[in-house]
């Protein structure tokens, strides 16, 4: 452990335990928040259960867009952080920040599953994106400055989110789905093998 | 670590404390969909609450078998990765799709219940099934890819689930609670010993 | 590791990760289970607001009393395990029945919060504690065991749970009060530095 | 390992991921309590979905701090744990304590959205708040008994927590926003690196 006396860090351990616990219960609990419209039950009739089953389709999708994004989120996460030696006060700030949006994911979902994927639902889903996007960049800096590099550039994998999670925010004011399938369609690009591997900066040099 | 620099690896640390974390939550997650039946509630006589307790007996079972199916998943998975000691990109992108079928569970859980074990109920149930088991197909072909091996042939083991879980939903059309018979019989299958030790497949030479 | 290779085992670490992540899981949740009774709500007098808040004050010692009761069993299953150097096949079967009915702990609070603590909700209280105290049982059987020590008595620390639960379910036909504080009075027990200290069990011999 | 044979020690890992896991969960559930007023839904027009989701904000607020001020606590908990080595039967009870309140705060978030941040409803938060307050109090003296520092003193540090939570729970009686706001600073004073610093005391020595 090069750190040193003066300041505060935290251990890798412990950071990181409490990190993918939160992934790990925030990408479950999506899941409670997929439900059947009211009014069927065990008394509907069987094509009334099909059809309340096939009808919440876009329920399903959300969910696993939320859940792949939220799991290219934990990618990254460790991708930076593998080879970060030093958890200073201000990463666990910024991650603590991320952390907070991230569990925020299950209302969005819910808002989305209960106002039916309306404009309104979509542009805080595209809201939420963003400020995880912003979350992730503040990590990093965080990450960096901890390790004496205080002047990083934007690199283009970040513009990728910085730019995409507000254009499907404005689109979200317009056609909702096609914001979602933005939203997705950014979370892949950064699932990429190349997505990942150039976030991970030489940090122990 | 024999990994190679120009191929993106993960910690099997994190990897594990992730799977681990969410097999746990959606274990537990269960338990929240089994709900009495509306109507019932403290004001109702003691004879109606026993009722209502032994009514809903099917849920119990559903509970059970669930997860007793994500505990021998848990194992299995455990086996298959105990050994590996190369977590790649692939990897983690099988991973991730096994895991968001898992956290599937509670809501088909929560179906069973709300539409008391219908056929589109059950039906539903054994497709998460299936896809369960191509997920685990998937990591097992990951993880052997990684370790360099491209060819491994489809096991007798392999095919209890790859058989079972379809055929569980095929039943399901017509008789409900036998295709749920089907599916506890298939994760007492693989709770075996001899289940598992199949699995263990020789990565390390 | 002195295993075999001819039996499975499980590595520790991702034993103990699974279970206390079912541990934390199940504590967390139980206060879900805590609700107002319906009807108070934002539009009420302050002094229904508050009575409200007071009326479920069985609701609060329920919670108080289970989180409790999964704390100590978390530390004995801590103190059995500690000495454990091989988890067998059957260590890992006993544990999952174990931990799946400790999952089950937040449906009995529910059922007590959403009967009011009436006699049948307060005995599958005491049976779902009694079904503990058995599934401790199993484990600590199997991990005798596996470390190849077959027989090994019923100590009289066992016979606390193994008799105070089933009385406590007697007790809850009659007095369903008395039956909770029984299962208190037990849980305290276990959480003596006595109580735990009996069951550190010489193992590695 | 220097602990004596006679006590019963726990294994810091283990105890460390309890904690996180609890945590993590307690952190994760919050958001589950932030709902939409009932009445709105799918078929409102848009503007009364806006009009929905912007009239819950003190729901966000509550959120927020109720996040940041877990995340806070699990930041100091580990700073008190970090040159800890050795978790006695004391510090585990004491730190079963802090965490059954720390799982408790979802209910009091559930309450001041329910009850519309209303005097009873802050009294509760802030109540609950002294309580945690308390149990960090009764951690930090555990463990330094388990290292044989029987008398400490009340630190500056402790007193802006046991004096501000109090504080803040009268305030509640007259002034429920004012109040979480106090609450919100004594978190922030917390989360500030000195706070956190003055701390870490020498067990080691």
């Amino acid at each position: 452990m090069e750190v040193s006396d003066r300041e505060l860090t935290v251990s890798k351990g412990r950071f990181e335990g409490l990190s993918d616990g939160i992934f790990a219960v925030a990408m479950t609990l999506l899941v409670l928040e997929v439900r059947l419209p009211s009014g069927v039950g065990a008394n509907s009739p069987v094509s009334a259960q099909i059809h309340a089953l096939l009808s919440i389709w876009p329920q399903y999708l959300v969910y696993a867009a939320t859940f792949a994004n939220i799991g290219v989120m934990w990618f990254n996460h460790h991708a930076l952080l593998d080879r970060a030696h030093r958890i200073t006060h201000g990463v666990v700030a910024a991650n603590l920040f991320l952390l907070g949006v991230i569990c925020f994911l299950p209302f969005t979902t819910y808002i989305l599953a209960e106002l039916d994927l309306s404009r309104p639902a979509a542009v805080l889903y595209g809201l939420t994106n963003v400020a995880i996007g912003l979350g992730y960049a503040f990590v990093q800096r965080a990450v960096f400055r901890a390790h004496g590099k205080r002047s990083e550039p934007i690199t283009s994998w970040n513009l990728v989110g910085l730019s995409g999670y507000p254009i499907a925010t404005v689109v979200a004011f317009f056609f909702p789905m096609v914001s979602i399938i933005i939203i997705t369609l950014v979370a892949l690009f950064y699932a990429l093998p190349r997505g990942v591997e150039s976030s991970r900066l030489p940090l122990d040099d």
